[in-house]
């Protein structure tokens, strides 16, 4: 990693939480309170950690976030409440600054208490492993099925500083946007006011986090988080500036950056897939097109199976809910046409190239509608054994 | 099978569209013209045959139906409609009957040009192979990748006459309701005039069709016909008789057994479940709670592993549109109470209980919202490794 974010420390621990001995208690600390902001999903059932963190952020100052994977804390009732609470509470305590400005987040497994004890008991080497470089353990430690950790970063010039934007998140299974989806703590250094940074937040989750898609499932503690610590600079960021829209820009390609590494490493997955579409009435229409084909499961199959089968991904525009002409449409895979104005055009030559586009890691399927001048985009990945292998099994 | 539908003869052969020699061609052929109303897919994109058929039956009459698996003949544009139209006279032309009495029905792969002359090649033999008694040959042609034909029959009295109601469909794939799905043909020797059969076919499919997901897709070709000889009796169903009401009973009992084999029969799957929803603000609230857990991938491959992961149930219930309180909201599996107002009351003997149930070809999971008297179901199967192979390999 380059420069460290400042003002910012990280920790990531074993808290006792996974059967296992690996990371799963995280800590962002900032050195003085930092001005906030958060998205959370929109999904009714929400858990406890996302009902407390999002009352608490709308202050717009946090100074801490205790993260934990291998227990979700949703559909735990009363008794989920007061355990996170209890828990914000024990680490203002042992960070002594004030528990309103500390924040729980939890992801895992749904309907099991946490085992607040044996949390508490950590504490103190939580707090003990804080460091300036320890994103990659905090990375770590709010890690589910995920295969990697993700971290991205950019930077951004205010005036002739440098500032610094860091998005640490997981995510693998139960993705599926709603105004957030999964875990993101973003911590930046740049000087910045908290209705600024809140809006600026919702519109590069709009088209980043909002845009990705695993299995269609929208979880119960989706939450982005993001602290700005400001100790960069003392040249405040006005959002309609030019350093404003630079910091847009910074937000958003962190944000991108952290929503494409969730979708390829959907569980099971091996493509990361951009799904296009261009020439929709409006970019809602094309949006709802491209979320419709990027849930689907028979073009997530398809895709496992390096499948050039364009007629799925046709039957699912169709199934968009959007107006649109079929015999307009055209689809490319990888810039191969391989059905032009809703007819096949699909030579043998043509389905092997396709085909073996398909075998990438990541590609682009574009679907030219024909209907306006409206854009969108998805993110998506491959659906297969190794999904269905993950999911069968979780909690045994 | 027991006694024949009066006045109706069936056929399946080989018509050179499977790479193999099963049977792909079928006909159902009325020896007069026949009372007809049908229900077709409301995905945008819509089969050649869809298009004809649903012009066609406008009429209120039909006398036959060629159908054949194998092919979709959708998103073939202007020549696949001019392949549907002429195997449409070819049979008319066999069989001696009108070509705007004759209807086409497609299912297999989308994408492809239908094989016009080798199915052209087979309309003698096809021809010569309708029988009072081939509705199983019919039911085996219309296959793509069932594992088993689907026959449905009731027996509806109307005086002192019985009649019967006789219904075939095909489906295990890309099956998510939407006015119907698949492709269903119900024969009746029952006397009923071209409205009330209408009404009654609409109503009948969205108490049963339109209440199945197996992978959330609806189809290009989704379509049921209803096909009525009156040859049973000359007395006339009025619709708001007893006759009419029985008639109706009879009608929706074959399209839900009908409904129940396709999602039983569901790619790869192994549990039948029908997802209850009860206590809902309304009917509408709680069939789009149901349909959001039957469509969810993480219920569905928690099914395949037997596993009650009810804090899936609840976080799709959650993401359904619909607003509850989650505190309100108890889940049971098979009678065995799992969740109790939005709180965890999973002892190990009752996993171990609700484990077995899942274990069970045929089970329920009842989700009591609280929030009013709303009911609604929706029928759905695990999702499996055997659906990821079926679908990642099915073109190649």
């Amino acid at each position: 990693m380059s420069e460290p974010v400042q003002g910012f420390r990280f920790a990531g621990v074993h808290g006792g939480i996974k059967a296992s001995d690996a990371l799963d208690l995280g800590l962002v600390f900032a050195e003085e309170p930092a001005v906030a902001a958060g998205v959370f999903t929109q999904n009714r059932v929400r858990a406890a950690p996302v009902v407390i963190s999002e009352r608490r952020l709308k202050s717009g100052l946090c100074q801490a976030i205790l993260a934990n994977s291998g227990n979700a804390n949703a559909c735990t009732g009363k008794q989920g409440r007061q355990a996170a609470l209890a828990l914000a509470r024990a680490t203002a305590a042992s960070l002594a600054v004030p528990t309103a400005l500390v924040v729980p987040a939890s992801t895992g497994v749904i309907g099991v208490q946490l085992p607040r004890k044996s949390i508490e008991a950590a504490m103190p080497a939580l707090v003990a492993d804080l460091s300036a470089a320890g994103a990659t353990r905090f990375a770590r430690a709010i890690m589910t099925t995920d295969r990697r950790p993700k971290i991205a970063q950019a930077e951004v010039k205010v005036g002739r500083t440098t500032c610094r934007v860091l998005g640490i998140a997981k995510g693998a299974g139960m993705i599926h946007p709603n105004m957030a989806t999964t875990l993101a703590f973003v911590t930046t250094d740049a000087p910045i006011g908290r209705s600024a940074l809140s809006r600026l937040l919702h519109r590069a989750t709009d088209l980043t986090f909002n845009r990705v898609t695993v299995d269609g499932d929208t979880s119960t503690n989706d939450s982005i988080y993001v602290l700005a610590s400001g100790a960069a600079t003392n040249r405040r960021i006005e959002e309609k500036s030019a350093a404003g829209r630079r910091f847009a820009g910074a937000l958003t390609e962190v944000l991108e950056s952290l929503a494409k590494k969730i979708v390829a490493d959907g569980e099971g997955a091996e493509h990361l897939v951009r799904i296009e579409v261009q020439g929709a009435r409006s970019d809602t229409d094309a949006v709802r097109i491209a979320r419709t084909i990027a849930c689907s499961q028979l073009v997530k199959t398809a895709l496992h199976g390096c499948d050039p089968n364009w007629g799925r991904i046709l039957a699912a525009a169709g199934r968009s809910g959007v107006r649109f002409n079929p015999d307009h449409v055209s689809i490319q895979i990888g810039g191969i046409a391989i059905c032009e104005r809703g007819t096949p055009v699909m030579t043998p030559k043509r389905e092997v190239k396709a085909a073996a586009t398909m075998k990438r890691p990541e590609y682009v399927i574009s679907i030219m509608v024909g209907a306006g001048r409206g854009v969108g985009h998805y993110w998506t990945c491959d659906l297969g054994h190794e999904y269905v292998r993950i999911n069968a099994d979780y909690r045994t």
